[in-house]
């Protein structure tokens, strides 16, 4: 019946389902927990006719042409280049932090300084990352580093990883960037945009193909069982290749433990204004809970007399209760990420694929580069 | 696994998975040929924001106060009451023809001599059918059936149905009513509206039950095989109940003939206007190829600078190609549709529901009722 089973429709399900249906003739069948495909990019249009990221803004950016030829057979793009600005000392400035910033938040003498300084040591239009510049014997480099550092990224992490500032690790943690250069823009890939119509639609392209079958609402332990080293759906056993894409820990029942994630509450509003703010995200690093704020109405133009924003709030995942967002990576949680790993290697016919399977993060390019590398591999 | 296995995600399906799920607590598994639920009511949001009903529009309607509870659960309603104009004679006019419509297509004499003679002859805020006025001596209500009948019946129901006029039996077409009185609405039962945000977000509702997996983009005859008298499901013997919506001719490899249709070629425009037409959905009886022309933003309000209209195109069915909208009665259609129901009864667990699987016209709150009794004698 079906040749690959995928579970989870996401970047990397639908990526695999669509080259394994178009260029392998396969039947494929794609098992999804949630009522709908998109994974995380799932969008939708509210009352208002507005665009709405329902887990949060999702930009693409890449230089990868192959990845963006690929996806442009699937959607049309709008030209959209994403900016951000931080709310820090009652202003809101460019980040990341660049010599249009300096100027906004420092005394002009000072600026003047500080960017004829970074001018000769270092190229234009590169990034530096604070540490170095905090190695640097310049003491105006040395407290920009500082300032860029407490003042964007120190109070923004803890709030978005849930600790104290002093627990944070510096040496890690002030790989944050300085951008030697006037470039606002949050990204600086070849190509950038976000899909005419929405991701939603984008996907229902993707998948829009009779070998592709699509089990919506459907948790895979409900369907599929692993036994011994081999892979039951519906109890019977199957052959093919089954591409995972889910939690790993929750593939194999969490036997070796529980891996941890960070969560977001993302919490959508209504303004009866025709605009809310002057960019469309901006963070707020050192102000309350939410860590930024993102009004859609910017990133998918729409007219409306009303316009959507999204806070979000960081907070611990919860089982079953909330969204697994990003894997947290320590020692210990990489070892016991290894253990599914090594326990995977009993099935043969198992691929482990994407955020949640591979326990690491993804941008979405990459993750379609990944899905196509990995077709690529089971196709040769 | 599955106790129970519906095809078809459209009204007849939804309830009695909805109802199977939450009342009796049963794993329900829908199989849908089409990427969506909702059936013909599938609903979306264009790129104005307006919700476009892609099958046509669907304005609920009902007097059973049980069906409309039942579905306020799974949605709130918007205000609604429709209102159809058709043009005749360089007007668009109030249909059904009442007496509103009589001044404004008649001199205002003979209007008004109308207007007398049915208010005698008829009790007010009644419906009349112009078979009966026909048999009237008085010769202005026989001039009025007459007129009612070439204008606003006869070529709308040629192209509906694909006929020349003088091919139509006038005894069966000449049902069509007259209302005699001043109310304008095209339906005229107690519950009016339309799902505030859309037929799809209610199904989606309906279908919110981790008891209920759906799988999309599947024609049954994929999964399923009708074997003697057993049901399989994925090549294994099937024992639940199976509750058929879709074509019944197709059910069973079409092995008495192909049940025809009719079916309706559905254009979708967006006309830079503010606004379209006088009313939300205006007929076209005497002119044109389509029957008539929705404006959805008059269903849903929405603002916005721009409009989104369909026009629909009558046409024949054509297996695989379109959609199958209405069954076409004949004697010989109905002999063809016994036949199958006949073999049916050899499944012991198989039940026929729907506009598609039991060749019948169907209103929405009709199904809903249909599909509540269904259940009803299930759960029994």
């Amino acid at each position: 019946m079906f040749e690959t089973i995928i579970i989870g429709a996401g970047f990397a399900g639908a990526v695999i389902a669509e080259r394994l249906a178009t260029q392998l003739n396969q039947k494929v069948l794609i098992i999804e927990k949630r009522n709908h495909t998109g994974g995380n990019c799932y969008d939708y249009r509210d009352d208002n006719g507005i665009i709405v990221h329902k887990y949060g803004p999702h930009l693409f950016h890449t230089d990868n042409q192959e990845v963006w030829k690929y996806l442009s057979c699937y959607t049309e793009w709008e030209v959209y280049h994403h900016e951000v600005l931080a709310y820090i000392d009652g202003k809101k400035v460019p980040i990341p932090f660049n010599l249009n910033t300096i100027y906004e938040v420092f005394p002009v003498a000072l600026a003047m300084r500080i960017e004829e300084k970074l001018l000769t040591a270092y190229e234009y239009n590169t990034k530096v990352p604070i540490l170095e510049l905090k190695k640097s014997t310049d003491t105006d480099l040395q407290y920009l580093a500082d300032f860029v550092y407490e003042k964007i990224f120190l109070h923004y992490t803890a709030k978005q990883w849930g600790m104290k500032p002093e627990e944070m690790d510096s040496a890690v943690t002030a790989r944050v960037p300085i951008f030697v250069g006037r470039d606002n823009r949050y990204f600086n890939e070849r190509y950038q945009g976000v899909p005419k119509h929405g991701y939603t639609k984008m996907f229902q392209q993707l998948l829009n193909h009779p070998n592709i079958k699509l089990m919506l609402n459907t948790e895979f332990q409900e369907v599929m069982r692993f036994d011994g080293d081999k892979i039951l759906f519906l109890d019977k056993e199957f052959n093919g290749k089954v591409v995972f894409t889910g939690m790993i820990d929750e593939l194999f029942g969490c036997q070796f433990g529980e891996l941890p994630y960070r969560s977001v509450d993302m919490r959508v509003e209504t303004i009866e204004r025709n605009n809310y703010q002057e960019a469309a995200t901006i963070n707020y690093p050192n102000n309350y809970e939410f860590t930024r704020i993102t009004e859609f109405k910017q990133i998918h133009f729409t007219k409306s007399d009303r316009t959507t924003i999204l806070k979000e709030y960081p907070e611990p995942y919860r089982r079953g209760e909330n969204t697994p967002y990003y894997p947290i990576f320590t020692e210990e949680n990489k070892a016991g990420y290894n253990k599914y790993v090594d326990y995977a290697k009993r099935y043969a016919n198992l691929i482990l694929l994407g955020r949640l399977a591979e326990y690491r993060y993804y941008d979405m390019d990459d993750i379609v580069e990944m899905a196509l590398k990995i077709y690529k591999g089971a196709a040769a």
